[in-house]
């Protein structure tokens, strides 16, 4: 018998679930389809721990502590999702509905701030970081020596929503300009409006040829992720931004533009230059598991009597090299 | 014999001085006219002591530690100053210097971080807040559960220079629309134009009288206040922003008109209004000694064996409902 900390990184459309062991290697990952609406979403957490003991040859039994991250709003300390539109809950107690199945301690953070935990494990050095998804939406987690930075009122690191262009697009939030109008994948999709396959890349492939709203629409890209890394580096001035996230997918091609960005701004202001913003930002790799990862250690630190009620959790960096199986041996 | 703690707010036209005592009180302060360029600055410093003796009855030998709240950069765990355009000095040891005639530990700290110090002292909470100075410039202090929050490479709170309008006037730093080029009391002078006594208190009135310009400007200042304070708790999520620096000489006029712009754009954005950001803001009272007590607190922290190399500086916020003098009573 092992002890697992079992992390879940639950999504709109799939949950991917993680099973750490007492080595802090990995066990085992699996991903299965997200459900809609409080039972369903209940349901598909249970399926996925059980699919993920299956696939890493241990019990349900043997899980110790569950961490989920959920995209929206939670009330960590209450183990609450109070608002994640993606999922179709507005309020549910979450780590009731799964203790009552599973007795074992339950944590629930929203999905950026756990994958910020994640990353900064990952990364072996969580000293003073971000984690700036550029998903649907963006938003980004703050890990300050070691521990999840969550702010007075669990808003830090919601950068998405500083407005950056008073004459720009109107954000879902009801704002001109947000920065996630810029490099929010739902903005730019919903303003490139053609479909697609894959959108963003259409939307860069495009602009390569020419096009003038692709064009338009990569450059504000880069300017938008470009003054979310300024805004966490200028107000909470963390030593690194790891950057994700779906619009991440993009690879190579998002970080040129960025670090093109950056540099060319830099060239016309010293003190932009100063700040070597361009030296401390780096991509998530693709198939990392920062997300669940981050999840289960969110979870684990419930273990350890820490009070997840404190603008800290203490969630140490200690998985650094842990055995990552590379993206293609994910389970679909 | 007693001990004082003394603390320098050096601007760059005069030096205003505190004197603690051992019982928390401020013994004295006085204010005497800055010198320009290094030895001139060294020497003000050192009569600005003498002139705090002679006012606080007290003598030059009974001063148990010195800090020194300087407007620019500054290597604070060398106790350096490395660039205070103001003050005409560019490098210079300045606590050597001051060692060099009163041996005791002397700090040099940013002067913006230094008054954060001490308003969060003398609120009485300095849980979770920041010191927005609209000054000259633009910057803030972050503290956070008492200490000082510096940042990873002591930007933390250079909000000032976040970019909030492309079209918009170029910066002193080079950048086009910074938060300062809005609400910096520099730039919105130059933008002005006009000279006058108090060139600000002119925007404002004539902006009632229906002038163009000065409507222009005195929206943008609460524009870009705005902005700022809402950086800093989409950010780092401070509880409280505490608004300081020569632009807030306005007062309520300036708070009114800061206020009335929170609740206009929360009125158009739920996720705004969540934050409840018009609620968390608040004007350091005139003459507050906050610049010059948080330099004393933070020379005296080089006393606890406190290490100012870390992140943290350990400043506990303890003189609040200290003795402070009305700032009639501050010594020209």
């Amino acid at each position: 018998m092992t002890a697992v900390r079992v992390g879940l990184d639950v999504g709109g459309t799939k949950i991917e679930a993680l099973g750490l062991g007492e080595d802090d290697t990995i066990l085992a990952r699996t991903r299965i389809p997200t459900g809609w609406g409080d039972e369903a979403v209940i349901a598909a957490v249970h399926d996925a721990i059980e699919a993920l003991a299956a696939a890493g040859g241990f019990a349900v039994a043997d899980v110790v502590s569950i961490g989920i991250g959920i995209p929206g709003l939670v009330d960590a300390p209450g183990g609450r999702v109070l608002h994640a539109v993606n999922l179709g809950v507005d309020e549910l107690d979450l780590a009731s509905a799964v203790r009552a199945r599973i007795p074992v301690p339950v944590a629930i953070e929203n999905d950026v701030k756990a994958a910020a935990v994640g990353a900064g494990s990952l990364r072996g050095d969580a000293h003073s970081m971000a984690y700036l998804n550029l998903g649907t939406g963006v938003a980004a987690g703050v890990v300050i020596g070691g521990m999840l930075w969550r702010g007075a009122r669990g808003t830090a690191g919601e950068v998405g929503h500083i407005s950056i262009d008073p004459r720009g697009r109107v954000c879902g939030c009801g704002q001109h300009g947000c920065i996630e109008t810029f490099c929010g994948g739902g903005a730019v999709m919903k303003a490139w409006g053609r479909g697609g396959e894959l959108p963003l890349r259409d939307v860069f492939d495009l602009a390569e040829k020419g096009d003038p709203l692709a064009v338009e629409l990569r450059e504000g890209i880069a300017f938008g992720a470009a003054a979310a890394v300024r805004s966490l580096v200028l107000s909470a001035d963390v030593e690194t931004v790891v950057l994700g996230g779906g619009v991440t997918a993009l690879g190579d091609r998002l970080l040129d533009d960025l670090r093109d960005r950056l540099r060319r701004d830099a060239a016309e202001s010293p003190f932009l230059a100063s700040l070597r913003v361009e030296e401390r930002i780096e991509l998530l790799p693709a198939g990392s598991p920062a997300a669940s990862l981050g999840a289960a250690l969110v979870g684990a630190a419930l273990l350890h009597g820490e009070n997840p009620h404190t603008d800290h959790v203490n969630i140490e960096a200690d998985t650094a090299g842990a055995d990552i199986e590379p993206e293609g041996a994910v389970h679909g």
